[in-house]
């Protein structure tokens, strides 16, 4: 089966690499002008990008999509012309903040209670009502922390309106979390359904930082919750292929974040702590395969590489490290790697962690709840 | 860094997914007419095979191959450009019976007793010599059964010379042998050498069928002569990279069969099995890295899929099945893939593995030592 996906960047790659096993060839499109997968053809002449799309989409059997920030204009085209999965409603629901709170709503997902702003002066009342602190995100193409503002006083509307450049904020109240969790789950185009223990998330700048999975302390009636939440979106949104849904978890309990309609940086730990990795798994789902096992073999931790990988002989020396780098170039703030680490139990695996971070440029200390005796 | 591999089959292909992620890549160099890796550039024009090898060579930083028939004029060729790993020398040897049996027997490994035969002739007397039944194989070029034949007489000497048509055979003693067992080392050019669990292996049709490891019911006596003699081959070498060693156990002990220079096929569970695959220490050891853990997680079993690959549904159904395909065209006889099954005991390991040989078209039932209570 060949396999086309749209975006060329690391999220592709590993696709690629967990799909070569299973006799699937892979193509890219990604006209953006940096392409880095390197595993396949890449159609990616910005210059003639029609052309581009219409040689890729002869190329290929089915498409997906690495990043969901696309023209639905452009994702309805080629389901014209080739299967896509995840389809253009999941693309069209996840890539919007407003209408993914609606959904959640919907389906009676509690979220953090949110206002819709157009204007700075919608923006102001928001933050009135709503009572400060509130975040200010914009409405679609934010990721990594992109497009955000926290208002301290609802006076700060305008200055907030101004560095967001957005014509529609979607403004919510500030959650008091006492952590991020995120919950993957994978929907084949058969309509088996298969999720992945939780991932407890760290972030530093807005990025992601750690995921630890299974998340530890974890109340089982809230894994519970969050299944059937993210079972619930997948069966409405008749999504195929692995979909991700990030949660704060309150004292009044889960909250839903946000959604993605893709394998996501908080899954990678499934590449070495799972039978079965996510990108596996959505490769299945798409190709109308049998779902792979989603459980957990040991606790693990993933630590993003952020700007720059540093040597790789310092964590490889590490016994315990899985080291899969993207083949970027380094540069501030992007994802350039990751590290998987597995161990017996959490304390170990907070030991191990601690002891690799120390190798890792730039790096703010481990800070996770298995951390915080 | 970039990787040159001689040869563009499974093994290749297999290296090359291990690779992308420790940000190397990869290019193949293979004449025969029949690449299959699909991951890199491929120089592989049969017209042009002089200018390729240039081409290839200028490409590359280091030159490693995942067949060790290779010609030593073209070996030594490339050295004198390009690092070789594993060397020209570790090649002159394993690709050659003779010299094989001859360092065994310089470093004390017993193997089984044996003649050398230039013709028909010299194989009866051999024969005579060493009792019947012996094994007579061809000195060089042999894999998987190929270039062999029995002697159960010794007037079976003519016929089986006219079989095998080669101008010098090894003839072995019949070893009547409980099991063959692999062991599988790596050294890196910094000298740093570790050692994977051995495997027990199951041959159909003289080509590999199954492999088990850790291997059941070894003695740990065993094992640690096992690692000695691969530990005094790897040193006396100089190898760098992957080296197994073919072994026979008897009631006299352990007999060095055959090695190989190369990532091995009895090696494959450790995709799976291991927190590092042979596929990545090979790497990690040819680039200078430190090497990784070889330990086993769980018993695991490797089922080779020969001649045709069944239906992948049938197979990713059984929870518990890695598949690794090979995009390789059908035909009878030939690698298209292998499937890994880990278990948490060897007895759900035979039950896993009796299951899944029942969706394997044209597989022999299981046998191993841990199916014969």
């Amino acid at each position: 089966m060949k396999i086309g996906v749209l975006g060329a960047g690391q999220l592709g790659r590993m696709l690629a690499l967990a799909g070569y096993p299973l006799d699937m060839t892979f193509s890219f499109y990604d006209t953006s002008g940096a392409p880095s997968a390197g595993l396949g053809k890449i159609y990616s002449d910005p210059a003639n990008t029609q052309a581009e799309l219409e040689a890729f989409l002869a190329e290929v059997d089915v498409v997906t999509y690495e990043f969901e920030h696309l023209p639905l204009s452009l994702t309805q085209a080629i389901e014209s012309k080739k299967p896509l999965h995840p389809s253009s409603e999941s693309i069209r629901v996840c890539q919007n903040r407003a209408e993914e709170k609606k959904l959640f709503g919907e389906l009676g997902i509690p979220t953090p209670a949110y206002r819709i702003a157009e204007s700075a002066a919608e923006l102001e009342a928001a933050a009135r009502e709503l009572g400060c602190p509130v975040v200010a995100k914009s409405n679609t193409e934010g990721y990594d922390g992109k497009g955000q503002a926290v208002l301290r006083t609802p006076e700060e509307a305008q200055s907030a309106w101004d560095s967001i450049r957005h014509p529609k904020l979607v403004v919510e109240s500030f959650v008091n979390f006492s952590r991020e969790l995120s919950i993957i789950a994978v929907r084949s185009v058969n309509g088996e359904i298969a999720i992945y223990p939780m991932a407890e998330n760290n972030h530093q700048g807005g990025i992601l930082r750690y995921s630890i999975a299974p998340a530890p302390r974890l109340d089982a009636a809230k894994e519970t919750l969050a299944r059937d939440y993210i079972h619930r979106l997948i069966e409405r949104l008749g999504h195929v292929g692995v979909l991700t849904l990030e949660l704060f978890e309150t004292e009044d309990g889960l909250l839903a974040n946000e959604m993605a309609p893709r394998v996501h940086n908080s899954g990678h730990w499934t590449q070495n702590g799972s039978p079965t990795s996510q990108f596996e798994n959505h490769l299945r789902a798409i190709a109308g395969l049998p779902l792979g096992d989603c459980s957990a073999y040991r606790p693990t931790c993933m630590i993003n590489l952020i700007g720059q990988t540093g040597k790789k002989e310092d964590i490889l020396e590490l016994p315990y490290t899985h080291l899969h780098l993207y083949g970027k170039e380094e540069r501030p703030g992007r994802k350039v790697g990751h590290i998987n680490i597995l161990a017996d139990s959490y304390e170990e695996l907070a030991e191990r962690v601690k002891a690799c971070a120390t190798r890792i440029p730039g790096i703010a200390p481990f800070i996770a709840s298995i951390n915080q005796d």
